[in-house]
């Protein structure tokens, strides 16, 4: 089956999905009869194009990657797509599903929210990596989705491409979730590694991550919990069924622990890890993000670096933890497959072979 | 959608199956729209019963329990499948999906081969736990359900229910498998926890681990490392299309590996496990098991005490670990529920809601 796609943002993560379609076409098409073709592209800074027969992946990456504009893919011929917003644009293109793969702005969720909306109310899935309209509006968002017989997913909100949504509706399925407890911010888990292996101070393991591209250069988002606390309140919303905003969770980021504090714990066989976790407490639910003291057998306690993961406390499972990328080009971009697979699978009963 | 199941072997998975059915019950007719009416179970050692309207999980159990036989259930009415063999049992009755939970002979694969046939000559999708007829015969037992327009689906025969075969299906689509690498054997993975950590000979150690139930009076399968192997082949053969036998397989144990060994690594860094391991390799695949000293930094060296963890190195994804259990009654119970789930998401295009 052929999906025809819109791209709304076009930066690292949109990049990174068509590096994938175009070096996986073959694969997708041939094993999982899937394949893609990109109609519309809208992106703030570099520029729209609409093109209904589809857009050649590999010029327009090629032309992105001399730092030029997407209308540049034209060579000069008249780009109606030129003067529409993205809203215009993902009302006028053809798609099938649409893409948002925009910057979060985790305080009000816009622009992405309203580009999840104008896709929705115009007959097109949305696949999302942005954690804004997630953490926000999702109990809306996925309403107007079923309103409209329309899917809208979420796989890259939370650890990227690792699974997390895809692996609780395939994988464990009639479990009850007792708990999720996890580690869902690779640059803090970062500086942690570095406090207590190299026995850096939080200063410069911090101006450490913001050289290798960790950590940006304000780094309030990540080092005071509220990554981690969008995260959480996603997967609370969407895996155990709550309304909760982010200022229902408690949130309590990383620099008030010392490099003696942790050297001090891991003397005694724990680990300092900032863990976010959600569970159903007395008909409500109970959120939070905070610095957590481990024993080194829990299995989030040997999650080092910029890795992430998630320990699901299931009432027939048991206690099962994943662990993979939180972040990146092409985990981020593959999140975004996974998701239009997800929908493919659904729209047809054709069998995975491989 | 009502499923007619059938049961070949009711010992503790098949009654770890039983369970879950009876519990969630509700649960999978509401959210999944799957229900599980049992037609037909037999067990070498319990008996056979037919019962074309459905057996009344909870009185059987309640049997069972009472350590009588299946037969019991019928209070002395004429059964006639009691005298029939589980062959009889799997052809003449009316099930959809016949569920093999007999235990494994990893030499012959039998007699689970011979159900597993039967059922797929006879219409019956198949799931099981068996580890046989995976390591053995896979590609014809693949080939035939296919050519019957069938399943053969086998999630419970590798860690359990914790997902691997669902997983990759459905979470890593459209990856190439660069390794697979992981710790597939709870017992020995008990044994080496309890040798690093409380010093104990290798003896002692397995002592405990046959007291608490997690080895066998003879522990040959599990601690020279047969049981791992036969996972590691299944592996290779269903997730990187291999045609291995066991005995294509390298295989070492772990009764080779002193107390010293072990915490010398330890002083050093590092921790001995038993790791199964294969990839790709000049055209062919290279796979094997054997005691491995890993930095303490790799995702397996922090998985202790009878876990099991299985990491993917993904073309796409990078590396991505999962760990959970790797047996039990409800665990392995819980395998079978999800690959039957598994079929009936094939079988419906109904959305998955909850």
């Amino acid at each position: 089956m052929e999906y025809r796609i819109g791209l709304v943002g076009c930066g690292t993560v949109g990049q990174g999905l068509l590096e994938i379609l175009l070096k996986k076409k073959e694969y997708l098409r041939e094993k999982l009869d899937f394949e893609a073709k990109v109609v519309a592209i809208s992106d703030m800074l570099k520029g729209s194009l609409i093109i209904p027969e589809g857009i050649a992946i590999e010029r327009l990456l090629r032309l992105l990657g001399q730092g030029k504009k997407i209308g540049d893919y034209l060579e000069g011929k008249p780009n109606d797509a030129e003067r529409m917003d993205a809203l215009e644009v993902i009302e006028k293109c053809d798609a099938d599903i649409i893409a948002e793969l925009t910057y979060t702005d985790i305080k009000t969720a816009e622009p992405a929210t309203s580009h999840v909306k104008k896709a929705l109310q115009t007959g097109k899935h949305v696949v999302t990596s942005n954690k804004g309209p997630a953490a926000l509006f999702y109990e809306d968002l996925k309403k107007l989705a079923q309103e409209n017989n329309l899917f809208f997913r979420i796989e890259g909100t939370v650890m990227s491409g690792t699974p997390v949504f895809n692996l609780f509706e395939n994988s464990f399925a009639g479990n009850t979730i007792k708990q999720i407890k996890g580690i869902l911010n690779g640059t803090t888990n970062f500086i942690l590694t570095k406090m207590e292996e190299e026995n850096m101070a939080y200063e410069d393991a911090l101006k450490l991550a913001q050289n290798l591209g960790y950590a940006e250069a304000d780094p309030t988002a990540d080092v005071e919990g509220y990554d981690a606390l969008a995260k959480i309140v996603i997967l609370s919303n969407v895996l155990l069924g709550g309304n909760l905003s982010p200022s229902d969770a408690k949130r309590e980021g990383i620099t008030g622990l010392s490099k003696e504090k942790i050297l001090e714990a891991k003397k005694k066989g724990y680990r300092y890890k900032l863990i976010a976790s959600t569970r159903k407490e007395n008909g409500g639910i109970e959120a939070g993000v905070s610095p957590q003291k481990l024993p080194l057998s829990d299995p989030l306690a040997g999650v080092m670096g910029a890795n992430n993961a998630l320990t699901f406390d299931l009432d027939l499972l048991g206690k099962v933890t994943i662990q993979g990328p939180g972040a990146g080009r092409t985990e981020t971009g593959y999140s975004i497959l996974i998701d239009m697979l997800a929908i493919h699978r659904q729209l047809s009963k054709q069998l995975i072979r491989r």
